[in-house]
């Protein structure tokens, strides 16, 4: 048994962008050199929240158009009287932080159609970093 | 320490089915001769989610309810320029597609009236697997 | 490789309420003497959740606002023909029992704004038990 960790560089603008981390989970879990396990993908910060989703651009845009129509940028929260990113709070501690994802045999169980992503809710485009955990034997 | 995986098959009607996977999940830890450790119960593919919930069916039914209601089927999205489960993609990305629960003493730390559930929120009936991964000492 | 499980006792008025678990999970991974691993934090019991979130006052009563104006306590549950608290179920189940997060040389890979929290959507003030379990290296 053992772990490796990995710190992910993710380049986002925000505002409900989706990104892709499949291929870098899938690299560290091959560098990792554990044959069956799990990958923790966890994003540090609040606005911010990780998932599974079948990555196509449709339904990128649908996934943030949900999330922006339950719980609206223009909506009225009291985390505004200090900042401008209630929403993105909300929406972030709902999705959630983090997914986990066993592999075997070096190989992530995702499905065909299911990739790792990123969705960044906050106003602005920033430097993200991610962390790859990979636990096993 | 130790990992078992195990592959679940699970038969589902879709459109937000609840099906209860407790049992499978409790049967796994059990062969796989690990005191301590958690089990992951991970669904490959994009229109299904796994979650905790008494699985009773006024909860299996209000759960489904819900979903639909805030991410209604008939709703305007992207996806379905190229497929018809739109909904089903947003609503799955939701409730993400894993669980993991710990156990102690060969016993998983569920509470008396909680469950793990799948959800398939696809529109249309099929064999799942489902993976069920135990990492534990 | 090892495994640490350390049960938290926390109490809680219910109703949406957000409580700070940050410092009781620190703690338990501190004492774990453990380098590298995850923690994951669970919640027994199907009325409550457990995310991240900044916690300060603003986003809690966001958060709590945003799902009972998503999931209203005084909607149609089936689950209400045997008990008072569907809308916390449905509340429950969407939030997700679980949060795993990975840590480094003994210290939880947080966001500086981002903590831990527990959401209990049910209708009554209870001690609740939480799990937390830390495994790594």
């Amino acid at each position: 048994m053992g772990v490796a960790t990995v710190r992910l560089q993710v380049s986002t603008r925000g505002n409900g962008a989706v990104i892709d981390l499949t291929q870098q989970v899938d690299e560290a879990v091959k560098k990792a050199q554990l044959r069956d396990g799990i990958a923790i993908v966890f994003v540090p910060g609040s606005t911010a929240g990780v998932t599974t989703a079948e990555f196509e651009p449709g339904v990128a845009r649908d996934l943030s158009t949900a999330l922006r129509r339950l719980i609206p940028p223009d909506g009225d929260y009291w985390h505004n009287r200090i900042d401008d990113n209630g929403h993105a709070h909300v929406q972030a501690a709902l999705l959630g932080p983090s997914v986990t994802v066993p592999f075997s045999d070096h190989t992530l169980g995702l499905g065909t159609w299911q990739q790792i992503v990123l969705v960044d809710f906050d106003t602005r485009a920033r430097q993200r970093e991610v962390i790859c955990q990979i636990i096993g034997e």
